[in-house]
């Protein structure tokens, strides 16, 4: 049987009584060798646990920038005189204001980073607007991000549902990357509906894809799945093919970065050729991921910006060899059979209509 | 300009004027970070160095086979008295077929181990039918191990003019693992053809996926195309699909280590998937071998015996986690744009009619 109680919580914001706050969050840098939780008081270093995947993965990044500027407000701008005296305001909505561009700067892919930075940063302003005081705009930025903690939580245990569904019983599912509890406050998106199936019995195996450079796969996703309780075989990223021609994959789910209106997905490098190799076996390739992984205001995934990473992740250098180091790529919405959120399951051209996705 | 003398050659046996051979080869497992050359007189040490990838390619291991036995029949078989002397020779002829039969099961898949081996035993059994003497029987062997080096080198270099033809200038080509200088005696099959087009001036990049778990294309591939001038950028497997999507690959030249009748070919895992891939995009792929490596007694791929390889290539042992790890898949013929041979270009469903191929 699996086991949820075994996976722990990936990001958690905290305040104390004097107002301060403080975020602990999983270094997944060390996984699997070893579980270690940071602490921080400092806005800065959650962005730099964010650029070098101390913390990752859409949703959990989206939580941990809003993070981010609640510790800002609470611990610098609630505090700091010059912001905050009598008239100066002002000044505490400007600075916040920048505090929140420059987290939501921290990486360009996923869509989550802004959209979480942005709630958090509205929640403050509305405070402030309302009551000309600091510390309980300090406290509005805190309580919105432990709203976003907890709508993570339930949106993924309901896209659990929502994907459990569509998969035969004693499933046999490839993911790319880590979309798992590891990359969201908890449970997961793909592996949320991986772990909503086996909870009821449906989950044969899980087919693990390493997922070169960074090796989300190996170190984070086989893991997880470990942890609970899933069944799990790690492969290499070129091995996926052939495990599709023997006839040994039943459905494939992936995680999202940033979905399109025309409901084309970026998602982690090497996504894009699963869904091609998918495509040719004739078997269902699912995107997972919560509404606020939605962008309708870009057109198509044409729009999304690409994060190129250092030649260093891949390879050590090398005189005469250059590296090209994409982290993400874009899976056309053709190659995608459907979009499983916590609204429902949609069909990638039924994104742009979709109120729920709004 | 490339320079091909900058490559060094991969394997090479010689003869002392006492009748005694020396093997010498190139320790891959050690490059990039340096080039050594090892040297040794026992057949066992080359079956050794074959298992543990020290020399892998099929073509080097073809001859790498070849002069193992080479070894044996210089170094034990001709100065043992029980097995040369008056009609002991018969007993020479039997440990001679002994010895075969243990390197050529060395590795599996490739079938030009096999292949190299019994052309070795058959030209010292021939001797030995003629002269009834064991040194000349070795001395046979140790020539006809010279004749596989040269004729290696030379099918390359023919495959290389052949495979030429085929691409268009300013060529962009993707190619997985390492079929180059350093998976033959000298100048490559996939490489051959790419060093014989940039000699024409007619090469503008190499794509050279990394090739997990063993990294051929990382450390030998991007190693030796940079060393000859050839422009190189690394890629993870997992990036493939988006440099076709991108149309930043004109074609794909790979090696193979054996091809069935029906022209399905064995190659290393991940050949298939990026086969799938420039099938999708509408990009040629082309598999570049010599004879040896044709075995028409198989009439499908699915004949091909795969070898499986141990989970500690592809990760440190984590509790609860399974680890699949083929080393070859199998591509399908229709897959195949064309097969490029010392003898010519071939259409996959044209080898089993192919008498050069015989």
């Amino acid at each position: 049987m699996i086991d949820m109680s075994a996976l722990p919580r990936t990001v958690e914001l905290e305040r104390a009584e004097d107002g301060s706050a403080r975020f602990t969050y999983i270094d997944e840098r060390k996984l699997p060798e070893s579980l270690e939780f940071c602490h921080t008081s400092s806005w800065r270093n959650v962005v730099c646990a964010i650029q070098e995947l101390a913390v990752r993965g859409a949703p959990a990044i989206g939580a941990a920038g809003a993070a981010a500027l609640a510790l800002w407000a609470c611990n610098e701008g609630a505090v700091d005189a010059a912001l905050c005296d009598g008239d100066n305001a002002r000044r505490f909505q400007e600075r916040l204001r920048v505090v929140a561009t420059e987290i939501s700067q921290a990486r360009p892919t996923a869509v989550n980073l802004a959209w979480g930075v942005r709630r958090t940063a509205d929640a403050a302003c509305a405070e402030l607007a309302r009551s000309d005081n600091a510390q309980l705009a300090a406290k509005a930025a805190f309580d919105q991000v432990k709203a976003i903690e907890a709508e993570d939580e339930a949106a993924n245990r309901a896209i659990g549902r929502n994907g459990a569904r569509l998969l035969p019983h004693n499933a046999r599912i490839l993911t790319h990357c880590n979309a798992g509890s590891l990359a969201t406050v908890f449970y997961g998106t793909a592996l949320g509906v991986v772990y909503a199936a086996a909870e009821q019995g449906k989950v044969a195996r899980v087919y693990a894809d390493e997922t070169r450079p960074v090796g989300q796969g190996a170190r984070l996703t086989a893991w997880e799945l470990a942890r609970a309780g899933v069944p799990v075989t790690l492969i290499c990223d070129n091995m996926a093919a052939s495990l599709m021609a023997q006839a040994q994959i039943d459905a494939v789910v992936v995680g999202a970065d940033r979905i399109a209106a025309n409901g084309d997905t970026a998602n982690k490098i090497g996504t894009y050729g699963v869904a091609v190799l998918a495509h040719h076996h004739g078997i269902p390739f699912y995107v997972a991921a919560p509404a606020a992984t939605f962008d309708l205001s870009l057109a198509s995934g044409a729009q999304i910006p690409i994060e190129e990473r250092a030649a260093s992740e891949v390879v050590a250098p090398l005189a005469g060899v250059d590296v090209w180091n994409p982290a993400f790529d874009v899976t056309p919405a053709h190659l995608i059979t459907g979009i499983i959120t916590e609204h429902g399951v949609f069909a990638p051209d039924h994104v742009a209509q979709a109120r729920a996705l709004r």
